[in-house]
C-alpha cells in the first residue's frame, strides 16, 4: 500500500515516544487494526503528551486545542494483542496552531506501520463559546495559544 | 477552523446519501464528535454502500478493499443526539483502487460539517495472504478489482 | 448461548423504539458485533430518548444520570451492515435512579438478539462536584432526580 | 454509586495483572470513562491473557470463545490520561465455558474502580459454522473447550 512518492518514515524521524496498548476491539472484521482506530492512537499520543508535559488538565485551560485536520497513510498491517509504539514530532508551531506527525510501530522494525498528521487549532474555551459550538458558526482560532502548550510543544519541533 | 484555500463542500457535491445515527459515546470530553469517530462514519458510508449495491458480502470476495489513506477536514462541530447525513462521491477509479470523498451534514445547512477522503486498495483475500498479513511485507494491490465492486462504484464517479 | 433459566425477550416486552445504524467498525475479528459495542447502543437508546422527550440538553441539568451498573445477555449474533432496532422499557423508577431494559433486534424475528440492563443514578452536576470526580470519593446519589427526567421515564415504566 | 449489599473488590481478589493505557476518546461528554469502554478493557484483559499464555492465535483454534454474558458495577470514576491496571480471576471453569471477573484500578488505592463479569462460551469455529452465524439459530456451545484454553485458565481459578 505504500505511496511511491513519499518515503516511509523510520524511528529516527520522531522525538518523543509513548507505548499504547492495543485492544481486542481495535481489530475489525479483517482481523487487523481498523482504519479509524489509528486516529484514537494519534489523539492519545498528542494529548497524553500535553497533559504530562504541562502538568495541567489541558481541558480546563481558557483556550483548548480542537482538531482541524487529520490524515493517515497505512503502510503495514498491525493489530491486537501486541502494544504499539507511537513516535511524536512537531512540524509547525504557529501562533494558534500546532501540526504534529505521529508514527506507529509494532514489533522490532525500523519502518513505521502508519504515519498520521494531526492539526490542533486553539479556540476559546469559555462557557459562552461552548454554548454556541453547535451553531452555524465555525469556532475561530484565537491567538496566542496558551503559554503552557507552547512551552510543551517547542522541544518536539524539528525544523526541516 | 476552515482552511481558507479550499472551498467548503456543499450537498450538491455528492451523489449518494446515507443517514448515520450518532451515539452518546461519539462525543468526547469537549462535548462534540471525537475526531476519530468521523472515520467510523466514512468507513460505514463506503462499505454499507458496497454491501447494498453489490448484493454480496464484500468481506468474502476473493479480493477485498483495504484502506491505504484517509484524511478529514473538520469544518463545523457536530455531535449526539441528532443523526448525520453522509454524502458519497467517487473521485477516481483505478484498476485496483477507488478514491472516495464523504461529506457529513447535520441539520438543515447546505455546507458540509466535515469532508473525508478514503482510499480503498484491492488486495488478495486468500487464506495464504491473510496468514502473512502481519509480517514485514505490505500487502500488494492486485488488479483488477472485483467486477461487482467496479460496477457499484462507477455510478458514483464524478469526473472533474 | 441462551441461558436456559430466563426466557428470551420479545418485541412485546418493550414500550419505546429507536433505530440505530450499525457501523463497519462495530464488528470485531469474529465478524460480528463486538460485545462492548452493544453497550454503546444501550447508552444511546436511553440518552437519545431523554434528550428528545425532555426537549432539553440533559448534560446541562443540575443533576445528571451516571451509570452505576450495566449488564447484557447475548442471545444471537448481529452485525454490520443492517440497522438494529432497540426497544426500551423501564423496570424501576426510584427517587434518584432509573433501571432500564433494552432489547436489540435485527431482522424480522420476534425474539431479541440481546438484552441489556442499564442503571442510571442521579448525581450533582455542579462545577464543585465535577472537580472532585476523580478523587477517592464515589459520587453520591442525590434526590430527587430532575423533574423533566421523571416525567420522561414514567411512561416507559411497566410494573410487573 | 456503590451497591451496599456487595463488598467492593480489592487488589487481593485478583490473580493476574495487566496494564491498559487509556485513550483520549475513552472519556465521554462527562469527562470520565464511558460505560461501554470498560467492556473494551475486560475483553482485552481476557483475550490478551489467552493469546500470551497459550502462545497461539486463539482466533484460529477450531473452537473459539464467544461472549454469552457480561456485566459491570461502576464504583468510582476513572479516565484519561493515566493507565488502568486490570486484575483477572476465574470464578468457574465449565466444560465449554469460563466465567471471569475483572477488577479495574487507577491510581494507588486498594479498592477497585469497577468490577466486570465476562462469560466465554466455546463454539465451533469451522467455516460452515461461521456462515450460519447470522441466521436464526444461536450458536450452540461445544464441549470440551480447547485444551490450550483450559490449561491457560486453570491457574486463574480461585475456588471460593
Amino acid at each position: 500500500m505504500s505511496t511511491p512518492d513519499r518515503k516511509t518514515p523510520t524511528r529516527a524521524d520522531y522525538v518523543h515516544w509513548r507505548t499504547i496498548t492495543t485492544r481486542w476491539r481495535d481489530d475489525d472484521a479483517y482481523g487487523h487494526l481498523n482504519n479509524a482506530t489509528y486516529y484514537e492512537y494519534f489523539d492519545t499520543a498528542v494529548n497524553a503528551y500535553l497533559f504530562e508535559t504541562t502538568g495541567v488538565n489541558v481541558r480546563k485551560l481558557p483556550k483548548i486545542g480542537i482538531v482541524a485536520e487529520t490524515s493517515c497513510r497505512y503502510l503495514r498491517e498491525i493489530g491486537f494483542p501486541e502494544p504499539v509504539e507511537a513516535g511524536l514530532v512537531v512540524d509547525k508551531v504557529g501562533s494558534s496552531s500546532v501540526i504534529y506527525r505521529i508514527g506507529l510501530f509494532q514489533g522490532p522494525g525500523e519502518e513505521a506501520a502508519a504515519e498520521g498528521r494531526f492539526v490542533h487549532v486553539y479556540v476559546d474555551n469559555t462557557e459562552h463559546s461552548r454554548s454556541g459550538a453547535r451553531g452555524n458558526e465555525a469556532r475561530r482560532p484565537v491567538t496566542p495559544m496558551p503559554e503552557e502548550i507552547r512551552e510543551a510543544v517547542m522541544p518536539l519541533w524539528r525544523q526541516n
